[in-house]
């Protein structure tokens, strides 16, 4: 998963890629790059960490100057290897330099890349984008979006990316339309972006979303839908409106917002806890989905827990080992709050439950009488190859152990998770417009080959990252 | 305002200290350090910024052995030259090394620093710590813990203050008892820290408080209060109570959290907004008190703002400007929530108002037909001397303008403080166990000179940390 | 010009690297890196700045394992582009490691990359070091050292290469031998080394040169010369000898000092100065030439410069201009030696003038009564494509004036250069047998094209330096 | 030792005072400063390094406006406390700000200090400058150069001074003269340094000395020679000729490079090595040395050794023991000079003999035939309490063995020291006018105490260099 935005027509493009990274920090916070485009010249700016810390000082985005930008923000590099797509990456076609931004995963591309190697082509990096430009290069198409297009209908998988040029700013989005991809308009700038809380934080109007299968060219012309890959089923990920988008973004064409108080809602309705004193979340994530709770359920919406926003990955963990500091350093429990209380404690999902686990003892030591754990929405028992990154699936809790294994592991009173109809019923959406593969297994293109952080992959030489493309 | 934090007898002293700092990061984000003592040799780390960042590394703390520590996390230094006690400092009196951590601001000190100028001391900074320390120095008593009370006796203002050194961990509270300061033990180790919030994350149980004039040694005997300086009217800060302490945080014997609920509910029975459809709080600080006053009020609280937490000092503001910018990196409206509704916004204060008056702004473009603005404590029109960085008397809005103009300022549709007897009312304590000078202008110590940036001050000499007391 | 090294057979290859490089700095300060081979990983470290800079931390040292290793030390940028080879480079050829060091300069590169790029080749650089990595990659043999045949048999120009792999250590030369290129034996360990100095460093003995042409390999079977580009006429790099290597090294089979004493000896019989009080030299590159000069002239030599080993790259200009002071900072003239004399001022080349003129300047100034200036090579009138970095032709003094001219320019009393027939008349080798080119314009191999700085340069990724090659 | 500059009456003092420093690098490479006076604000710029290390931008120089500066370069801390005066160290008289520069050590001071703490003085550094500044806050005179000479009337020892302040700038030497120090002026602007090259590189005319026991006051008046302290016997360090100061700079009255020539040609006659074939020197510092033996002998002067000027503070020494490696990293042996021949090697002094006993070998490797050692000094066996960081007496090898036994550790085939007399000879002063305790014992002033570094020494608080004094 990342963030990634693109500005077209707008003297000061880089600083609006700037915000409109910084809006979508949640999407990544590995790392962060901008290029520009300007005079025929190409600036990049990236580094590792945070979008304030990459660009922590004004001089950097003067450094970018040029009408057009795209940013990307990088997401955790803990999972397999097709996820560590740093961006935007930069690459030399016949001269003319390409940047990409590309968020998402392609998949079975081991055949292509053996041929490719055959003909001697020589690889930089194990990233699917990487691939993605050689196929693209052998095209024999003079403009990149036609190369473009075709090298997308030699692959699978879920991307939404786009490439800036001399040529202007190309979107492409997959046919089943994956993860969320915006269009906005700030006065005659075009914005586009992940997620519209990038285009609120910068003023812009939403105006549609990039199309499933969608490929268009923004230039001096406007924007123009150059090319349509054949439709199929639609397979947005289900998981965006459960955790990952931000509450206040509209997504797949609907407020996340809305989608977490249902899910509450729902939840509430199938998981009740009629003994209950009041309803806590864990904070931030899922305040959203425990208001909903509490207003089916009518009990009392209370914050029994606070989190520390000071926990960054700056912190480092004292050497001497400290009992359960890991989430106490990021959670206060409300003694006044729990005490001698029977709760719902309202939670988005479960992963490993380690955490979870630790929530629990920490509330029972803050006096709560009873806990009373409620998920929002299924429980997780299947990789990811199309952005997520969830651990292999054998430290899935949910794939080894049943739910009553899991409330004992968990020491609640009683677990109950939202069920897989009942999320796809919270929705806007028919349910087969979904993928839900992490809950229930079925995975909208089949998955040859599994993605290995064993898979082979190179440095790349630094250099000066101001270049002049003539 | 400061942290402080203070460990006796436990071999990762320093590490207990960094919690005990890391927990109360809220009081204090521009500088942070730690000063132990082992065999005679006194260690200090210390630097700019957060804790987590002057502490990245886990061999700064293994850099500091010993089984006692003092920790002060520094406040901001926007206002009076009094709030720039940085720390622990260190002294040398008499070839011994005395180091100090201190939260608070003596008052009224100008004769006595030119006296002592008069006699050939040399002053390195203008701060309070270091005329106490001079005083101490001029003491006849053998025992720091008697030149400490000398010392003090002849100052006065709000202290909450500790003395690491050889001899042991002396503490020492003011007797009007203005800031918080607390007794904890883990197992056989003292914990000293400003609020319990420390304590709980290393896993102290809360003993009693540093009494206010209270003057205590804990060495090898054990903990022995020494001196005791007459009693007076205490003057607890009640703004500890509205904004400052953490919500989980147990002061001056009460839940900071329950306080702040009931304020909430105090405020709902005073200024009521019976036609709003939700309550909604400028996350985080005003959480609780919203939902005091939705519960009280039966209306509906609902999260209308999101706060983006990675907000932090390293945002670079881009040079060109952006409209409302700056309010709304930090927070992101729900539309979904607010359009359409009449909004009850509830926060904890308002001191220049500009931040409330964009607030309004986005709330009301993100679709709400009414604001009604309720802050629950009455307006601020007095500076503090005793520790609080409020602007100058000029900059407080409610000095300038009635709360009808406030209102119009804030484009507000209605706007109601709490009153300073509600405020009171709320509280465990008598009313006149307060400070509310900010609110009332009756400052409980007559305030002779008004403290003042141009005062001199002098910058210190740079040398390595690690010194030898013997 | 660059320095390279490579070690094979040594479980400290870094480390020795490492002090090979550092013996050859003088060949590049502009960057440096190591790159080793251990069980199939390959790691590297690189930066820009001085070797010891570079590697400022003994961990880097350890965090490179493996016993073989190549190393190189970058030259100045400031010249056409051919001479930004940074390095080692590192490839992936077929999912293989490939780590490429390259001292030299291909020419005449045009159409091998156009033909390259129309069949999709992506490039990455503008290096010639990375062309020929795509003309290995596309041939069709199975073993590194016979790719490497295919594509060095396609190219022509300067290099002295090493190229590090699973497969051993392949080194390689052009059939010119334009540059020195050394082979040498620590016990089992082999030593690979622009200069000889690299080898005393390590403590190693000089074997042979790697010849003109020749491509070897070294493997667990030991060194086989594997390959033999057909033979042509030799072009070794005089400037070399006059300048460039250092002078306790030995390259092209002789000494360095020897034969800058030698070129200071014809200096003093082809340009005497008779009526001189004294010699002194322009430290430290033409101490050995001006003591050539006084030994064959009987006039006494004496230290009349002292150079300021202070300056670096980190000397930082003062805004404000003061007159000289480039040179001052780097030459303090001795007035006790200077002072009423009349001097002969020995250096080994000169480029723009500059620089001796503000000499000539201060040695007046500090009361010499004539200045005599002599020059141990003729005038530099052409540029090198071939690895030296010399400013275009028109920035040459002595390509836009006489020697009459140039005296002038400088304020010398007299001025000589030494002859090319004395340059060639004081080598060991047939005059034949070298490049003199920067003087002559007899260009050993025709130069189709001339390098441009505004050849299209693209930024590469970056991304973690350790990899796992299989 | 240290290097110290004064600036007065120039609109660019900081950049002044930047290139005095830099001029005078060789007297301290621990650290540097530069403080500066500007409209009632002082301005400090510092740090650990080489000059151009701690001034690495021109902004840093354009942060310290005004017309007069005083600069310190820090001399090596590995030995006694009192060497470890870092500056220019800045103090709070009376709420004024005074600025100190002091090159020197003060002696004999616990009786002064022990005192001024019973009074209740605290001290934040062991360092005799902060006690001069104790005695000079206790003077009840008005100006601050009436306070210092109230003040240096108590103390004695080795010191060059300089104090700015609003009054101008004070310039004290201590009564024997032990440091060079002069006065220059450039047009209308006031340059004092410890050497001359300082001027030299300014381009400022050297007036004359700060006379021994003078103190003086430059001000908007001019220069005022304010108080005379009561002349007593010289007691120049005739270290400074030998070793210490500049070949360029002329201190005391004399050229250094033409007491260097002298000693050299003295060496000759005193201890000749008829048999030699060549004199080489330990470059750079004995370069002048070496010259006048072999001129004062007929034996030809050669370049045997070459110094490596990137050998820095930088390097780091891999992990892996190598022979001789230190050295080797220094000294490049020219085999083609050494080999087959009978070698005087000339040094300025020995102080352990590890290095020369290095060098003796890498000659000897290096095919020399023999090696005679010549020492242009005599044999150093006592400590310096007044400025030179000699290692303690027991690591003086001259301290503990013969001459012969000197000649055997270092593997010489002979050894030769000049003789104290010879030494003295050689000067153009009195032999009464040198302090030689270094190499006599006869030390100028009574020595009770001996300086520790296990002397109380506290680290001094950290606050904004910038600040204002009115």
């Amino acid at each position: 998963m990342c963030g990634i935005v693109g500005i077209y027509g707008n003297p000061e493009a880089a600083t609006l890629a700037y915000l409109g990274l910084y809006a979508q920090q949640h999407r990544g916070q590995e790392g962060a790059g901008i290029v520009t485009v300007d005079q025929g010249a190409i600036h990049r700016h990236m580094g590792e960490g945070l979008v304030s810390e990459v660009f922590h000082n004004p001089d950097l985005l003067d450094s970018l100057p040029g009408a057009s930008a795209i940013g990307h923000t990088r997401y955790s590099t803990t999972g397999g290897i097709g996820s560590k797509n740093v961006g935007p990456l930069m690459f030399n076609v016949r001269d003319r330099a390409v940047s990409i931004a590309h968020n998402g995963n392609l998949i079975n591309l081991s055949t292509i890349r053996h041929d490719l190697q055959e003909q001697g082509a020589l690889f930089q990096t194990a990233t699917d984008t990487e691939l993605l430009i050689h196929l693209l290069a052998k095209s024999r198409h003079e403009r990149l979006v036609d190369q473009l297009h075709e090298a997308l209908l030699q692959v699978e998988g879920a991307y939404s990316l786009m490439i800036l040029s001399e040529e202007g700013l190309i979107a492409a989005r997959d046919p089943q339309g994956w993860r969320p991809f915006v269009i906005g308009k700030l006065d005659d700038t075009w914005v586009l972006a992940s997620e519209t809380c990038a285009l609120d934080l910068i003023g812009a109007q939403e105006l549609r979303e990039v199309q499933p299968g969608e490929i268009l060219l923004i230039s001096e012309s406007g924007l123009e839908s150059v090319h349509q890959i054949p439709a199929v089923q639609p397979a947005h990920c289900i998981f965006e409106y459960i955790y990952f988008s931000r509450p206040d973004s509209r997504i797949f064409g609907a407020n996340v917002d809305k989608m977490r108080r249902r899910l509450g809602r729902e939840l509430a309705r199938e998981a009740p806890a009629p003994t209950a004193d009041i309803v806590i979340s864990v904070p931030d994530s899922s305040n959203t989905a425990a208001i909903g709770y509490a207003q089916e359920s009518g009990i009392r919406h209370e914050i029994g827990l606070i989190r520390n926003h000071y926990v960054g990955r700056s912190f480092i963990r004292p050497r001497q080992k400290l009992r359960d500091l890991t989430v106490k350093l990021k959670f206060n429990p409300v003694r006044g709050v729990l005490e001698d209380r029977e709760i719902v404690l309202v939670d988005d999902s479960i992963v490993r439950g380690t955490t979870m686990k630790t929530l629990v003892k920490l509330i029972r030591d803050a006096g709560a009488k009873k806990v009373h754990v409620r998920i929002s929405s299924p429980p997780i028992r299947n990789s990811c190859y199309f952005g997520l990154d969830f651990p292999t699936q054998s430290e899935l809790i949910a794939t080894q152990q049943t739910v009553e294994e899991v409330a004992r592991f968990l020491g609640a009173d009683s677990l109950a998770y939202l069920s897989l109809q009942g999320t796809l019923d919270a929705m806007d959406h028919d349910s087969d417009h979904f993928c839900t593969a992490c809950f229930s297994g079925r995975y909208p293109l089949e998955v040859k080959e599994i993605p290995s952080k064993d898979m082979f992959e190179l440095p790349l030489e630094s250099v000066p990252v101001v270049v002049t493309a003539t």
